[in-house]
This record gives C-alpha cells, sequence and structure tokens, in this order.
C-alpha cells in the first residue's frame, strides 16, 4: 500500500497542482527568502522533496547544503530541475524513504518540509519528518513549518447536504438511501464558502515541531463552538493553520479556512445523518477523535462526540 | 494492480459521479424505457454493476431477471439497493470477476454494460464484456451499446498549452523545463470548449459490438483533417460516440465531444512538443496507434504520428 502512496506521486499532475496553490508555495518561498539569516551558511534536509522546489528556495536563500530525499519516481525529475538550474553542487538528492537510507551528513541544521494533507494529518507524512528531526537535526536546529493547529467551526449549508446526501433518496426513480450512511461516514474534501459557516471557531489541537511526538498525532480533544447565526446545522468544517515562526525575523503563516483564499487541501467536511435546527448563541460541545487506522497507516479513523451523538468517519 | 482497479470503484464518490452525469445515465435509461419491447421477457447480463441503476432500469423495462456482476464491494450497495427498490425477485447481484464466476444461467439475452473509460477504451473493460458476450449471449442475442467510436480533431488552444507547457519555464524564478517532456508524454483529460477546435473532425475507429473482437483494441489507423480556423496548432483532441441501435424502435446516442454537454469523460488530449501554425483549409495526415501497456494491461499506450514527426503518450 505504500508503493501506491509514492507511486501517486510520480504523475506530475499533483505536482503542477502543489506548485501553482500559491497560498502554500509562496508561504514557504517567503519564510526562506525573508529570512535568509536562518539559512545562512547552514545544512539543510528536504524531507519528500517532489520536485525540488522547496530545496531550490533554501539554496537561494543562502544554505551551504541541502539534501533532498524523495521515495517518489519524481525525483528523477528533481535531479534534472536541480542540474538546469546549476544548483547540483549545493544540493543533493537522494532517492529512497528517509527511514531506509543513509544520510551523507551526520546532522542538519534545519530541516524543512511541505508534508500537510487533508485534514492536516491525513497521509501521515509528519512521522517520517519527526523521525528526521529525532535523527538528524543538529541541538539547537529547527523544524519549519514550527507550529500547526486543526481548527473546527459549524456548517449550515443545506444545499450541500441535499448535493450529496438527500440525492441518494430518489436517483432516477430509485431509492438509494443506503448510500447515505457511506456517503456520510467518509470525510468530505471540499472548498466550503465563509458564508456557510455558522459559527465561531475553535482549536481543535496546536502541535510545534521541536516537542511534537508522533504518538500525540493521534489524540482526543473536548471542543464547544458557539452559533453565531441561527440556521441549519449539518455537519462540521475543519482546517488547518500552518506557521514559521520561532527564531524567524519575519513570521509567515497561512491559514486554509474557509476564511481566506481556497488551497488545494480545501476543508474537510464531517456530515450529520440529520440537519438540526440551530439557535443563535447555543453552545455546541463535542468531542473529536482522530486516531490512525492500524491496516493502512496513511488513513485516518475520526470520530465526533456532538450534542450526545457519536459520528464515526474514515479519511482514507 | 487490478485490486486497486476495482477498490476505486469501491469509494462512493466515484458512483456519485458517474450517476450524476446526465448524459451517460439518461441516455441508459431512454433507450431500455424507450425500447421495452426488447427486454419484455428477457434475460439480461449486467457486467460492472455498480450501484445497480441499469439492472434496475432494466428490470423497470420488463426483463424477466436481471443478473449483475460487479467485482468491487460497492455490490454490497448495490443488494441493499436493489431490496430498498423490492427487486430481488427480478436482480440477481453476484461478487467476484466475470471472468472467474459461474452465472446462474446458461445464456443470457442481452447484455448491458457501461465500460467505457477515457479516450473509450482507458481501463479496457470493454475486454469483460466482449468475454461475457462470447461465453453467455443466445444466438440473436444483442449487446448494448453497439456501436462505437473515437474521434480525432485539432486543438487550437495557446493559452492551455501555455498553462500546462510554457508554465514549466520559469516556475517561482527557476527553471523546469525537463518537466514538458513529461506533461506531453501524458494523455491529459479536460474538457476542451468548442471554439479551441480549429479543424473538422474524423473517425479514426468505430466497432460494433456484435462483431467486436479484443484484438481490435489495439489498432494503427491513418487520418487526415482539414484546418477550418486559421491558428495556432498545440495539440489533437479526441472523444468517443455511443450508440443503442441494432433493434431499437427507438435508436438513442450520444456523444462526448466537445460539441456536445460535457460528461465526466470529459475530453482527451494529446499535446505537441511545440505549437504550430495552421492555416485554413491545410490537411493535418497523420496515424494513431493504439496499444495496452502488457505490464499493465488496464493503460494505454498511444502513438501519433502528424506531419512526419511521432509522439509517443501514455494513459495511466
Amino acid at each position: 500500500e505504500d508503493e501506491a502512496y509514492f507511486s501517486g506521486y510520480s504523475h506530475f499532475s499533483i505536482h503542477e497542482t502543489m506548485l501553482k496553490d500559491k497560498v502554500r508555495t509562496e508561504s514557504y518561498r517567503d519564510f526562506m527568502y525573508k529570512n535568509r539569516i536562518l539559512f545562512q551558511d547552514k545544512v539543510i534536509l528536504d524531507v519528500g522533496c517532489g520536485t525540488g522546489i522547496l530545496s531550490m528556495f533554501a539554496a537561494k536563500a543562502g544554505a551551504s547544503h541541502v539534501i533532498a530525499v524523495d521515495r517518489s519516481d519524481i525525483i528523477y525529475q528533481a535531479m534534472d530541475i536541480v542540474r538546469e538550474n546549476s544548483l547540483s553542487d549545493k544540493i543533493t538528492l537522494i532517492k529512497g524513504r528517509l527511514e531506509d537510507i543513509e544520510l551523507p551528513v551526520e546532522k542538519v541544521d534545519i530541516i524543512i518540509s511541505e508534508w500537510m494533507g487533508y485534514f492536516l494529518l491525513f497521509e501521515s507524512m509528519l512521522d517520517t519528518v519527526l523521525y528526521a528531526r529525532d535523527k538528524y537535526l543538529s541541538p539547537g536546529g529547527a523544524v519549519y513549518p514550527d507550529k500547526f493547529s486543526i481548527h473546527l467551526a459549524a456548517l449550515g449549508d443545506l444545499d450541500y447536504y441535499k448535493k450529496h446526501v438527500i440525492f441518494w433518496e430518489d436517483v432516477y426513480g430509485f431509492r438509494m438511501s443506503c448510500m447515505k450512511g457511506e456517503v456520510i461516514r467518509e470525510v468530505l474534501v471540499d472548498v466550503v464558502e465563509q458564508q456557510k459557516i455558522i459559527s465561531d471557531s475553535c482549536i481543535i489541537k496546536g502541535w510545534s515541531s521541536s516537542s511534537c511526538q508522533v504518538s500525540e498525532l493521534q489524540f482526543s480533544q473536548d471542543f464547544a463552538i458557539t452559533v453565531t447565526c441561527t440556521g441549519t446545522l449539518v455537519g462540521l468544517v475543519s482546517w488547518f493553520d500552518i506557521g514559521f515562526e520561532t527564531g524567524c525575523p519575519s513570521v509567515v503563516f497561512f491559514s486554509t479556512s474557509p476564511a481566506h483564499t481556497a488551497t488545494h487541501w480545501k476543508q474537510t467536511i464531517f456530515l450529520l445523518d440529520k440537519p438540526m435546527e440551530v439557535d443563535k448563541g447555543t453552545v455546541l460541545v463535542g468531542r473529536l477523535t482522530c486516531r490512525k487506522d492500524k491496516k493502512d497507516p496513511r488513513a485516518l479513523f475520526i470520530t465526533v462526540t456532538l450534542c450526545g451523538k457519536s459520528y464515526s468517519y474514515v479519511l482514507q
């Protein structure tokens, strides 16, 4: 199954999508170009380098050397790209799973990686970044991005609910109601318009790259959000925020929230099995639990308890 | 790899997309509801039944019995759906590869299947339909759709070319020109606006379900298309047409061409390595060859010779 994961990244189109996501790519670029002092004469490790864009940003920002690792065949393109940009003396590319290979240096000063998946944690690539931190990061070194958090709010979009759930009640004259459960069980990935959010938002959990442990990526967290607009609650919406902060003269931050420019991560949506009328001022109290699938550790099981009822979701 | 293929159809969202493709689903519905005489008291085989929608159309059209086969886990939903619509006495669902299972009848009167993939032949599901025909179809029986053809025209969309090819010449200040070859090598799947077509179109190849042999699905064919509008040729566009014709009192036809309502199959695009100025009236002469990948028989290798130059594409 890991083969399928890595080969998904060998098609060029996913790299085109990621590069063209300006919120993502320009945040990494700005972090490096505006904080050159961090990179000056430093050794950098780029985990999951893809086309090598982050490694090239780091080289241009003044790094003495960049080691870029990727398991996917895209690294053969990255090798050509680095050569095309006359950066072969600055960037060393290594094909392989980071856990399996031996780096040509004992320690690195900075680790950079764009490891985020849907709902931040889908694909579990952060596990590899933390492995790299524990094995290769110098004392006093840093992993960027260094701050990341998952947020939650209430979704009041009855049209969305009709389109994806009620739809199954009459399909060309046939009932397919049993599909409703299947749809609700899957975490949906879609762009949510800000005006469909009918509550304030809360941070479900935040982490810091310096202290984060793999064990903390499975968690259970109480939440409370307040309805800001009387309407029909059809689900919860989640997104994540990313910060490049510690030690940065110029802090860079981006958010994948519905209030910001949409990214290729969109938002993640947890639909309820029934729409629920809610009044302004109501406090929605609940608990969210996130666990990895033991059979497919890149997939996530998410359980939400809301107003005393429990819902199970899968992101796979 | 076959596991990956079938498990791709276990997610509900692909079935939502296919059902919501009205051009597709209503064509099958209209074919069956408007040609009830074909289905009256007949035994039908539905190859790759998915949610069971075609089987239910057939049952409502008067079939005495429908046998529906699918290898994907979606068939468990289809079982629930058939029960929900009180059609369990009319429709028998069987999970498995058609080539591996034994049907509960020796012969069937009609085979229906929605087997079409991108560029018509991607995924090679037609091979299974033809296997079913040769093993199970009664003399005098029919396989629907019974007519299908692949068409080709010239694409004059320089913006599209810039967006997907020229893009790689400057990515945030870096050259990634080597990616251009990768992009061009992959068959692109996208909706093409009709006004971007700058030639007439030709039929590359047409088949009839009654006589078609698996060997004919790999082919080599000369073509000639005439430029209808002076402009910049950046590639070729292909689509397919589908007919329910033989023995039908009411013929049904649909096209996935840019001139018709877009479907989930969109069009397939073969980009050239360099844009080429072409004048109205120019005849573009070439040859298209389509071969299966021996390592992954659901993938296709397509070679196009145009104006004396040869281009290789892969659809995977």
